[in-house]
């Protein structure tokens, strides 16, 4: 079955490639207005997976994932639309010169193929997915999570009948439909079809895309993400920042899982900090110094400086120098987005060019690491990793690149 | 010792990040004098190697590649101060805006980290990749085939200290002084450490890296390149750019490996450009219509259409459309290089479009494609690949970006 998904792919994304921007958008617009139409239909397969996962006791938040309502599809067709009306990365020149011998050389940006998502129990990351992979002018294969079967079927279904009176082959969008875990792993061999697989999900589900996968893999990250309250930070700054990266919303990979402050400053902010982000509802866990000062924090375990809570937890390090904060981060960190409070120019610069991280901030809340918030777009994911793309991953970096050389009947000596 | 290797590579990294450019084109300056003065010594451990290698019976082509002499050491050393007077990548911004709340992005070009480099018998690409990786400010973990090991071990040696008298770290380049096959799959699973591994050499080699590692791989690339003479080339181009494809340098990567042509012309060009290809001593394959025009030519199998020659030898295929050219070069191709000769600019631009390769060109030689010849400079590797870099790597190329933000207390609503 998989290899029989793979070829149909291989074969619409040659068509995909030949495309107009317009075909595409076109294409798109339909895709968001049968969203609607069908939301009916899609919200009864919904039910089915949400009750199945009731009965098996899956956990709330799971459960909130999970359930579609008529608001969810319509922010499903919203970011349809908003991804026709995205600029077209396709057949973008990056670079145009000419060679001593006249040969004219261009790098052009050309679509990567067929895209692999595998993905978890959300279903509006079937729409997003297969709206960025047309956009960019690939095919996709969509593989989410057994609980969510039923949802993302109907999903594919009732966006491959839109693709049927476009330019885009409706196998442009396939969506997996068995429950077996056999089937990811196939997937992630057929390296002869599949241009390259992106995980989204949780630290679990991309570390065994990462380990298993034969085909190239983007790694849509955890953030493990730090603030450093500098000894010469702005302490009104200091405050809003740490309580709106922890609190705005604890559950995403920008939002703040630790807290580093200098010594110097850690006695007269700390008790503040701490009060605020206790008023919040936030768990305070700290390391010996932050418990000298603050008496009643649970001590951090080494475990901790690891973890991604995404919850309301927070540890807290007390360090005597810049360089023992850029050092703890880049040891604990998953070199997502850091940022650093201080008035100091100096301090900031060395803070922003030696943490290895996708996103570094000086006086700003870390919760701006986002495709929208950067203004680039509908994102698939926000890459940790260092090739290919890193940080947030839009339109754009589902593509890759062509030489094309128009000569004159050149040859080399 | 490839633990401590790493742990090595990763602190040099993390002060390769900090250099200026004026402190690693000192370094690479002083590399290659230190090559220079030290000949003696590392053609003294070479010869061992090739004694050693011819005491083994490895073959002349490989012995050719192994054996170092004064020219290519002053190579070496001429590829060094090369690299040190191009641009430096790093620190580069490609881009920078404010968003409406003040925020300012700028996106920014920084090292990678640290770079592993596996590559088999040339002793050159030791100083060659140590060169590339400290210009784009990373760290180089260098493995060479066992036959040169104790030529990559003097010139690391003599590398290293070299750069004891400069702002480079020595353990910036390490060459693993081991022969045994274990260490390089020790290597492969160094993720933890190593930020991209690079295989330079065969197809096997290659191969393996990809199948064995966990770390992300950059493929350089084995080359099956084709080149279409269309019904309406213009002959006068067809023949030159064929022969200089195919036998100008038969042994390398961007070599013609198969010639597609139209059948209108097959009649008039093959007889003419089969006679051209055997004078210089070409083998020719050809399929069915092929052999009934020129009636000794050898029966190509399946196999061969698939096969990168890196000889002289060529298989030559007729086909009745444009469509069907492009369709066999996509399927049999390793995505590297393609020509077509037309004098036909619908043609030429649906070529250039439908042929899914690195570097496509319009009435020209496929032997252009490299870096020097682009004008990017020297080189790491071809990637046949879409991820990253696809095409020539060089310098920028092993480098990746970071977002750089900066407000004045910025938290998100």
């Amino acid at each position: 079955m998989i290899t029989d998904i793979c070829i149909k792919a291989k074969a619409a994304a040659f068509e995909m490639g030949k495309l107009s921007a317009d075909a595409k958008n076109t294409a798109l617009c339909k895709m968001a207005n049968a969203l609607e139409v069908n939301a009916e239909k899609i919200l009864a397969a919904n039910k089915k997976d949400v009750e199945a996962a009731k009965a098996r006791g899956l956990k709330a938040s799971l459960l909130d994932r999970l359930a579609l309502d008529q608001k969810k599809i319509q922010n499903m067709a919203k970011g349809l639309r908003e991804v026709s009306d995205s600029v077209d990365p396709i057949g973008i020149v990056l670079n145009t010169w000419t060679r001593p011998n006249d040969l004219i050389i261009s790098q052009v940006r050309v679509p990567i193929g067929v895209v692999g998502v595998i993905y978890e129990s959300r279903p509006n990351v079937t729409s997003d997915s297969a709206g960025i992979c047309i956009k960019s002018g690939n095919a996709v294969i969509l593989r989410g999570g057994s609980d969510a079967l039923n949802s993302n079927v109907a999903i594919g279904e009732v966006l491959r009948e839109a693709l049927l009176a476009t330019e885009v082959p409706v196998d442009a969008v396939q969506v997996v439909n068995s429950p077996e875990r056999s089937v990811a792993e196939e997937i992630m061999g057929m390296r002869k079809y599949i241009d390259v697989l992106v995980p989204r999900g949780g630290a679990d589900l991309i570390n065994t895309v990462v380990e298993k996968s034969r085909i190239p893999v983007i790694e849509t990250g955890t953030g493990n993400c730090h603030i450093y309250v500098d000894e010469e930070a702005d302490l009104e700054k200091a405050i809003p920042i740490v309580i709106n990266a922890k609190v705005q919303r604890p559950g995403v990979c920008n939002a703040a899982e630790k807290l580093v402050v200098h010594n110097k400053i850690a006695q007269s902010y700390l008790p503040v900090i701490i009060g605020e982000l206790r008023k919040n509802g936030v768990e305070v866990r700290g390391d010996e110094l932050t418990r000298r000062i603050v008496s009643d924090v649970k001590a951090a375990t080494e475990e901790d400086w690891y973890t991604e809570y995404l919850d309301l937890i927070i540890s807290i390090k007390v360090v005597n120098t810049l360089e023992e904060a850029i050092s703890h981060i880049n040891k604990y960190g998953t070199h997502h987005s850091e940022s650093i409070v201080t008035k100091n120019f100096t301090k900031a610069m060395q803070f922003l060019k030696e943490v290895d991280s996708a996103a570094v901030y000086w006086n700003a809340s870390t919760r701006f690491t986002d495709g929208n918030q950067f203004g680039l777009g509908a994102e698939i994911g926000i890459s940790t990793q260092k090739l290919h793309a890193r940080g947030p991953m839009s339109v754009q970096h589902l593509t890759t690149t062509k030489y094309v050389i128009l000569g004159n009947g050149q040859i080399r000596n």
